[in-house]
């Protein structure tokens, strides 16, 4: 039978699900492909420790560099994670003429340009459906199920710690803090939680998204992006009294002036498709042209769903390495600046704290009617001396606006604290 | 450039998307292609008819064998629907050396046999994503994203008409028959609505992912089907006050016997995710080894949303065209009968009308008892002098024996009407 040849570089989790994957479902993928998937070499840090899978110890080298030098390998597969050593490894086996899988969603958005272009020049494939949102086939339903259609819009929950954090606070009324330290516990956040919690993270996998959906390649950096840091407990009490749940949302639209990306904390109805996703799961709802909604639901991370992907673009290199098929051309490797945000309409969600003295509601409403925010509901509990919350929902305002009344407010006496501020889910992803 | 060339057989809603979708997206397909997709005959009923696409009169043929035919077309898309003579056409097709592209359940649930062994034979694909919950990517996502991993179980909404019907029944609490009538008046239910509100198109999408979940060709008329025409505006509020919604649900999971497949009204917890499902959308929970859960959701009918399922197929076809590729081969032919229900362990719904009078309840509990139905939760309504509701949860309890229970239950002089009974999800999907 014929084998393609693998060297993987990285036995972590994910590489240590794709050796099991690729060892258990041995006799399915032969079947399938009607060749093997063989595993020639795998590069590690450490070959002496205890790991998830068996493996061969005549497999494993610590020098990366020999598993790409290898000619007897077709393709690399990256698990190494991160930019570096990521992306020069991922570089130095394009020029080695192999072909990469990987799911590093960092090295594939901070240095896409230099990938793809040094693939393009190879006429190597790189596939990454493990990069976003783990095992769901998300990249490839764009890809291919809606290969003919248009994509409007894209919303994702696509970074499992936030949703898990949210979730929990939901639950149970925690603290961001608590929460955070309870996901930490149980490892559904890592010890550094800033790339998570932040959105950095989900501005990644958008940026990943954004190129396979819209053919553009964004600097991640670009992308602005709030993380759920600023959550409170009240807010999510607050929202769910109004009946939302805030969620972690990346958020894309097609413009003419190119995609309108943003990733940040968005007040989702109780009864819409992205609230009933809880826990560490991801989903990604895409509006487009000719289908319509759709939705892609998951598990966005972990050992074996990963893998799942990872072993998904191994099967698609294979089959076309054995038709002798021409590699499929890499995503566009045209650059592209996302479009500006300040005209984006959303209802939202103001959370302030002021005295509960006469004239402070009527100061707050008139600042924020100068800029032409009008309210549509309000909430202010009367009980407490100090400052009370006072929850405001507004009607639909353009951001620019929206930025506007915020600055002023904050520079208000009245206010104990800046307010906080959630965008409410666009019209159109409803 | 390269073309290629395509025949369509039938031009309603399907055929007129498909159509559209070919001529409004032709720049992208041909870039992501590299070669054109091109129409060169449709054959139709009335050529003169109003159509909601542009399309040149000599295009059109009101002979489907000249299609077939022709010598210049590659591949057939067959959109006729129904069984003949869509399954004589298609045999002809392959007969003929082209591969077929279709969105017809019928014809291949029931003629799977004949058409997939014909293929085969011929070295010719059959390709069906728009037969199975239209424009989601279930089938693709199935066999390519999921490819390494093995399936476990399958949950799906996936006739529009039902979950229309029982989600209108819930918002409004009409009954079945006006909730019916309205779909009519809505374009949401056929003039005879049987094969969507008895089960039987579940049971033929469902006959459709079990092949290529599991690899299996199961009789769709073997697949025990419960319509949706016995729920009741009483069991949906009463549904509703316990927790739950009540969905139609294609529910599969794999034995060591073959697949268990069956069809029928389902109590799903609101929280759920398949609890917001609502509408004409459809979904499919898959659950699967090593990704855990994932579910796809979206339009599952309809012109556009089809048609983008029909082009994907259309797409992957050319693809392998273009490379030379031997075709993939068709889904395992293997049949299979269905693997038993008897064992399948639910807790249920059940709905008895009886007298309130003293002793009824104890009579119908120790009926359950004698069973080995033990009750879980119960409501009944005092009020009224005629037979009054009783509302009954179960334990945990086999279907034997529930049949058993059931099936003594009829013949009890206290139930004024049979007992209405309703399986809870199943543990595993929760």
């Amino acid at each position: 039978m014929r084998s393609v040849t693998i060297g993987i570089l990285g036995l972590g989790q994910v590489g240590a699900g794709t050796l099991r994957l690729l060892q258990e479902r041995r006799a399915a993928i032969e079947a399938r492909l009607g060749a093997a998937l063989t595993v020639r070499r795998i590069a590690v840090r450490d070959p002496g420790r205890a790991r998830e899978v068996e493996v061969a110890a005549d497999l494993l080298t610590t020098d990366p560099r020999a598993v790409i030098a290898d000619p007897s390998i077709d393709v690399i597969v990256e698990l190494i994670g991160g930019i570096e050593p990521a992306r020069a490894l991922i570089l130095a086996a394009l020029r080695a003429g192999k072909h990469v899988v990987t799911a590093n969603k960092a090295v594939l958005a901070e240095c896409g340009a230099e990938i793809f272009a040094e693939a393009a020049a190879r006429g190597r494939m790189v596939y990454f459906e493990g990069s976003v949102a783990g095992g769901i086939p998300i990249l490839r339903s764009l890809r291919e199920g809606l290969a003919s259609d248009r994509i409007e819009a894209i919303a994702g929950i696509v970074n499992g710690t936030s949703n898990y954090i949210l979730d929990a606070m939901t639950r149970s009324g925690a603290s961001f803090a608590d929460a955070l330290r309870a996901a930490q516990d149980a490892g559904f956040a890592e010890a550094d939680p800033t790339l998570d919690v932040g959105g950095g993270d989900a501005a990644h996998k958008l940026a990943l998204l954004a190129l396979v959906a819209f053919g553009a390649r964004v600097d991640p950096h670009a992308i602005p992006t709030e993380g759920i840091t600023g959550i409170s407990a009240l807010d999510i009490r607050a929202a769910g009294e109004l009946g939302y749940l805030i969620k972690s949302l990346a958020l894309a639209h097609d413009t003419p002036e190119g995609p309108c990306l943003r990733v940040h904390p968005t007040l989702v109805p109780r009864a819409h498709v992205l609230a009933g996703v809880a826990g560490a799961y991801n989903a990604v709802q895409v509006e487009s042209r000719a289908l319509g909604r759709s939705l892609y639901y998951g598990r966005g991370a972990g050992m074996m769903p990963t893998a799942v992907a990872v072993v998904s673009d191994l099967l698609e290199v294979a089959r076309d390495l054995i038709a002798g098929v021409a590699p499929t051309t890499p995503p566009a490797v045209r650059a592209v600046a996302p479009a500006s945000t300040a005209a984006l309409e959303h209802e939202h969600y103001l959370c302030v704290h002021v005295p509960n003295l006469p004239g402070v509601l009527g100061r707050v409403a008139t600042c924020l009617g100068r800029h032409g925010v009008s309210i549509a509901r309000m909430i202010q509990d009367r009980a407490g001396a100090g400052p009370v919350p006072m929850i405001i929902l507004t009607e639909v305002v353009a951001e620019r606006a929206m930025q506007a009344a915020l600055t002023e407010l904050s520079t208000s006496p009245d206010l104990a604290a800046p307010p906080t501020r959630i965008r409410l889910l666009p019209a159109a992803l409803l």
